[in-house]
């Protein structure tokens, strides 16, 4: 049975959670989030092609990424607060695509280990308001984030398999 | 009269605000957040000694300073999401003190021009709980928030006088 992505926003909070399992071990998400040349294949909705300009996965580091779809591009960055190899992510992200620069979220992501070689990840989102936590998740998020997690289920799977080019 | 800090933290939220007028423009006000040789003469309460390990003040940079009171060391550090000169810094700040790691807030000051050479400065702390935003409020953050500003107002007239040495 496929892996579930759930978003909690509870009415009049400034935050919301995201839950996700995966059939693999918590340092193989951990590194689909810090390695550029992961994170570039899954993060994002199905439709928007992604780039990244900048992920110094590190604390003190900072990323900018950019989503492209028919000719208009979304950017996206931050910094990282803190990133503790295996175990959690913090940092700051916010979207230049708003009527206004200024609204940043705060953001958390925990790794943790399952038994039998799984993992869960656990994401909170801090907003400014509770209008800008309502904005993001009427902005589709949710779409993107379980189509991003569905992209990486398969690049877990592709690392799985055996390299056929050097059979 | 003297300028007033005001706290507001509302019951069950996980924020809180302080404003504060200063009688000088909010380029003096910007300033003396962005240069560590001011930084370090009024942040904190008044019976602790500052030091200030890293400064440095502009997006994607970070900060690390340090209070010490009878041989204790409180440490606090973050990254700066945002700093646009003269209207507002955005990053994270974090207090390694506390019995874990990991609970950050996210912090926005704004500095407005008020008639007459006067400005406002309006913080936004966001934190991942009520429960880290109570913590806070009951450490007594409120006392040492409004003995830094009176710092801060000294070090305005201070940098006001006639240089008597160069008389």
């Amino acid at each position: 049975m496929a892996n579930k992505t759930v978003v909690i926003a509870e009415p009049n909070k400034q935050e919301l959670f995201i839950t996700r399992e995966f059939d693999v071990p918590r340092e193989l998400v951990f590194n689909a989030h810090v390695d550029p040349d992961q994170y570039v294949q899954w993060v994002g909705p199905n439709d928007l092609e992604m780039s990244i300009q900048k992920l110094d996965a590190r604390d003190g580091g900072t990323f900018e990424f950019t989503h492209t779809r028919g000719g208009h591009s979304y950017r996206f960055f931050g910094s990282y607060h803190e990133v503790l190899k295996n175990e959690r992510i913090i940092g700051t992200f916010e979207f230049d695509g708003l009527p206004e620069r200024g609204h940043v979220i705060l953001g958390k992501t925990t790794f943790e280990e399952l038994p039998n070689g799984r993992s869960r990840l656990v994401h909170q989102s801090v907003f400014m308001s509770v209008a800008d936590r309502d904005g993001m998740v009427q902005s589709g998020m949710e779409r993107g984030v379980r189509e991003g997690y569905e992209k990486l289920d398969k690049l877990f799977a592709q690392m799985q398999e055996p390299n056929t080019a050097s059979a």
